[in-house]
């Protein structure tokens, strides 16, 4: 494993994987981006229920590293912008429930991240920002994700003016789902991250890939997707001994 | 009519269809969605302009009914879905203004119902979840209609943990329109009916129409409807009537 | 120029337009919404960075003018429609950053025009409604613009009630992005318009019109756009001053 490479720790079920090049701002360097998508791709095959992306230093990811783009072909852009890519969507697509901890600032495709993560947990010491727009690269791939997280307006006055937002204003736009005090920020990951891998693992991972299967779909095309794997997950051991459980009033014992 | 039939009582132009099977929670077994969708079709081919869903007993609905579900081959839950996706359209499709009344729980396929009405007021008490994601069989359907209502990261949290929202978060996430003490529910469920109903029956009904058919829309295939539909409702003897009274400053008398 | 041709006041970047029929409450007329969208494009084809679209009187626009509506023929009405869709989608498409001063009630195509522009910042006294919905005629085309704004429940209100919201809600909602007293509204402007249009004009240029290509599609489609577009992107001039700008911890100097 080269220097810098994320840390991949198991605690339970959850693991954390951390980016730890705090020297770089965890700039999202090719390299980088590879080892990552490594990692989330490795958590993805073992029976893990949750994934915590978190980061170590002053930042909590400044986006991509202009070292890797600056004055490099269209190709060789175009290629790392495909990887930077492929790890969004693995993010969304590997079975685990991905938590982003933000305990500083995430900037452009680091803002990016937390928006691609399924949940996200910030420190009041966070911000978020999509500074392309306030540059010479504007946010392109980075306003993909962030803009299915806020509504329009606050998408264009980030993509626009580049500005921050504190984590209170983030929370307000629907980009997090908590924010607490630095202190408590661990607790409020475990915490959030408990109440949303409880229950059957498989059910879970079905409903995880259901949702964005269906999120961008027009609403008839999306209940056909829905009502077909819904029917289907009703047969799973895990929705057989809900409701066996339900109806005998018992706890359930989750069979996956 | 069988017992627990939903009661279905006009009062002036509203039709208010009650969920009336409390021992049950409300619960959407295959009766109860056959006879509620029976109800809303009956009144959608009438002259009413507005119904009220509402519920009786301790929960506003639990949604489906384990009891049609567990043990059944996929055709069967398939069906069921079928049946309850017909039912949440159906709200969607029916020319009155549909306004869910909140006063408790509404859970699982009992959110969708709130989630698929036009609008919806909610008490105090009232709550809101989709606890599959907790379970065995994951809320794929009901976060279809939800999903629509609030934003990514509400949508993921809500469907994940299983966790219940109270009314005043359901209210700053967008997924109901007025939140107000219990003992003030009835009054503003009529206050926002009737400003809900205000105008021509006509107009209103084919403007909701196509609220529901370009909102999925990519912009520019939005506008194509709704230029269509725009200018031939020009043509409507309310919209003559209404420009006419404008223009001549005096009140208007709606045709229809 | 005809009287009541809206005003067009360049100041350094920036160019006002400013709506100037306040005893029409700045109705938009067939005449008027050809004379800005004359306006608009022909500011489109400058070195202009911004475009504020203001207004004067006591209303900043109440939509369109029923006297070029009422008693005529739909095909009439359908190319007035047209026209005003033009417009609409005018304000997206030009490069510059489009802000809204909405410094009084906006109903109607009035409050369309203020969805569909980029920005907007608005008085405390101003209001926004879509009227059509408690009239004869529903606000069809100014709902598309609208909703895509504000959450579904959000747009099902203002559509279905006709109400006025006032500038606090519109906040909330997500339909503009600051709120200030009414004598501060040039400042804000102002300082929201500056932070908007740093950085490379180009680059900015194509951010804009890639965030409305991807808004409204998949989210696998979004990044198929937004990936080629930023690759490209990161050959501009503007892109490779500001990345050797930030690598040699220099000012950078935009080339465009």
């Amino acid at each position: 494993m080269s220097e810098g490479a994320p840390r991949v720790e198991r605690d339970g079920d959850v693991v954390t994987v951390t980016m730890c090049r705090p020297a770089r701002r965890n700039a999202l360097s090719r390299e980088h981006l590879a080892q990552l998508l490594e990692a989330v791709t490795g958590v993805g095959g073992t029976d893990a229920v949750g994934i915590v992306l978190a980061a170590e230093g002053p930042v909590f990811s400044a986006g991509h590293d202009f070292a890797d783009v600056a004055g490099r072909p269209v190709a060789e852009v175009r290629s790392l912008l495909a990887l930077c890519t492929e790890l969004m969507q693995t993010l969304q697509a590997v079975p685990q429930v991905v938590l982003a901890r933000v305990h500083a600032l995430a900037t452009a495709a680091g803002c990016q991240l937390v928006a691609s993560c399924d949940l996200a947990v910030a420190a009041e010491s966070a911000g978020f920002a999509a500074p392309g727009g306030k540059g010479g690269w504007f946010c392109h791939t980075p306003m993909v994700a962030v803009a299915r997280n806020v509504g329009r307006k606050r998408a264009m006055e980030l993509a626009l003016t580049g500005d921050v937002i504190d984590a209170r204003t983030a929370l307000e736009w629907g980009l997090v789902n908590r924010v607490v005090p630095d202190g408590e920020l661990d607790a409020a990951v475990a915490d959030l991250m408990g109440r949303a891998t409880r229950g059957s693992r498989a059910s879970k991972a079905w409903g995880k890939s259901t949702m964005y299967a269906q999120l961008d779909r027009p609403e008839r095309d999306a209940y056909d997707v829905a009502v077909e794997v819904m029917a289907a997950a009703s047969q799973l051991d895990g929705a057989r001994e809900g409701m066996a459980a339900f109806l005998e009033k018992r706890p359930p014992v989750w069979p996956d």
